[in-house]
């Protein structure tokens, strides 16, 4: 029953992410950022550069779990999240994924007629053993630090990169698609849906403490839209991930970017944690949709490139408003803080300690003053 | 007093989108499009090819003419717009404003220190007359078919290709700007601010029969930062720009792209009209705003990749969400047909058919059964 035996893991030593996903109190906000294990630290950079390439990194299970936790050594984060790409399950389904440099992700075989839409089924998952195996090394090199969240994109972010092939600026091929041929678009949706559930329960019984969807595409929906190729299809997904693993209850983050307006509706699907942009005023959020759900969020990443000071300022802005987690009738709300959008590379390693320091100070001081 | 007396412009023959913008009661509900004078139009690709370049066509009065009529002539939508860039006055600012084939508009001297900061300021006139020119001739050109529409970007949007030189992904130069160096940012702001005013005042005088000032990129900023960087000096525009000219009110319309979340705030600075981007409900935008603005907006421009049943469904499902003009207590909502963005390039010139004779008789239908 030792720290080493991976059938028993060790017990988490900081538990304040799993609790604020449940609004239950913590003694801080607890901290962490998307794309927090990146070419921002020169740690990464060197791994990287022994890996190869960006996949080379992401299906090689030691690499994986070395640059998981390079942010967790350097700062005091709360949580820790599998490094992995969004787009493992479609280049499982066989769409040939490659990074070519200095271009994003590019799928030699798009989906883009009748015939390679039928094609498509959930692929099995022993394709993706590697980030499985990823997911319990990283879980036990943790130790019980800090909590390991898995994820995956959503279906309609899958489906984006899967019919335009690559990144897009007016997603002209999906969304024509989804407006002359319904029929094909929910199909899509359906077999990525079910993928994606099947990834995370994986995830889940790897190690992943808790999952989190990222719809990052989401947002260049119209209204309707949205609800019926995005939405209905992460519900897809919900309903079918494990709440429960090995007696611990497993929260579920929804993040769809440049979804402010939508919130009361992706609340409504029952995750536990919405993700917010910064877009979004966290007060406001927080009394539209607090009562359902913890909150995750929201600073601009662009915020980081100023002095510590404005940094400061910045963050306790949005400590601020979103408010002390005790409610007027004395339930607790939950606040997770982190950026609205993944690290940028550019950023200076020194500016996220100013974050995760004063969000953690600044946090006890508002639950003492308050 | 003829028609071709250019000191006497024609009376208007279908004035129903100025109607609109007041919130008065309309046959049917006005349509024009963002970039209805473009790249889909073969007529349009002929003229640009006669002019060799971008700004060929920009600067030369007859052909401007030329191509902001060619939508008008081909369908009959209710209003023009002049066809220009919304560059042009960082360009007059002496930037150095050029189009690279494939590339978009790119500045030759972009501001990104105090010095370029400091040097900043409105601009003459007289280097914008080639829009002024083209104003008036176009407004002869119409004579009084429908209202012209004279534009320019927002004060927030100029600084963002003034700082970033081109188009960005993460806006992180100009956003850098902000945070780190706020003085500056808001030095450079009045400066575009006052100069916007100028120079849509120069077009009112010209013959532009209502403004409209395009937000782009106010999208992109941070709750906050959107209210203190971006509204602030639209304002500071509004509150310049004449709203009579020779007896005619002059409506203004205020479009922010994805500022769905704060349209309270933009109508609280008192435009007539507010556009919205294909991601706000209509009806929820018109129980929001509805009292106070018209609305303009907002079909995903690639709905026009479908086939004609699709765009017409969407249509009308557009129409249906703003619902009948008369509101309960027999006052008039006002809206105005159009796209959530600029029609794309590949869009089918016979889609935009479609669409427009679906406005017209769809609104007209639900005006008879209202």
């Amino acid at each position: 029953m030792g720290r080493d035996n991976p059938c028993m893991p060790a017990p988490l030593v900081n538990d304040s992410f799993l609790r604020a996903c449940w609004r239950q109190p913590t003694e801080h906000t607890p901290v962490w950022l998307m794309r927090q294990a990146g070419r921002y630290l020169p740690e990464y950079r060197a791994t990287r550069a022994k890996a190869g390439s960006f996949m080379g990194l992401a299906t090689n299970v030691d690499f994986a779990t070395e640059v998981t936790l390079q942010p967790i050594d350097r700062y005091p984060l709360d949580a820790a999240i599998l490094f992995s790409d969004i787009l493992t399950v479609p280049d499982a389904m066989g769409l040939g994924l490659t990074f070519e440099s200095g271009e994003g992700p590019r799928f030699a075989s798009p989906v883009r007629d009748e015939t390679s839409v039928a094609k498509l089924e959930v692929p099995d998952m022993a394709r993706l053993r590697y980030v499985f195996d990823a997911v319990t090394s990283i879980r036990r090199a943790l130790n019980g630090r800090v909590p390991l969240i898995g994820f995956s994109g959503s279906p309609w972010t899958l489906a984006c990169y899967m019919v335009e092939g690559a990144g897009s600026d007016d997603y002209r091929l999906v969304k024509t698609m989804l407006y002359a041929r319904p029929d094909l678009m929910h199909r899509m949706l359906a077999v990525n849906a079910d993928a994606i559930a099947a990834y995370l329960n994986a995830q889940i019984e790897a190690g992943a403490q808790a999952v989190m969807i990222f719809d990052s595409w989401g947002g260049v929906l119209a209204d309707r839209a949205f609800q019926t190729f995005s939405l209905a299809y992460t519900q897809r997904v919900l309903r079918q991930v494990k709440t429960v693993h090995d007696g611990q209850r497993i929260p579920r983050i929804v993040f769809t970017k440049s979804g402010g307006l939508w919130l009361e509706e992706m609340a409504a699907i029952e995750p536990d944690v919405l993700g917010l942009d910064w877009t979004v005023n966290l007060g406001q959020a927080r009394a539209r949709v607090g009562a359902k759900v913890a909150l995750q969020g929201n600073l601009d990443p662009n915020v980081l490139f100023a002095e510590p000071p404005q940094i400061t300022a910045e963050v306790i802005a949005a400590l601020e408003s979103f408010g002390p987690p005790r409610n007027p009738d004395g339930s607790n709300a939950g606040h997770i803080f982190n950026l609205g959008h993944g690290i940028s590379q550019h950023t200076p390693p020194e500016s996220v300690s100013v974050l995760v320091d004063t969000v953690h100070e600044q946090s006890r001081r508002m639950r003492v003053s308050a």
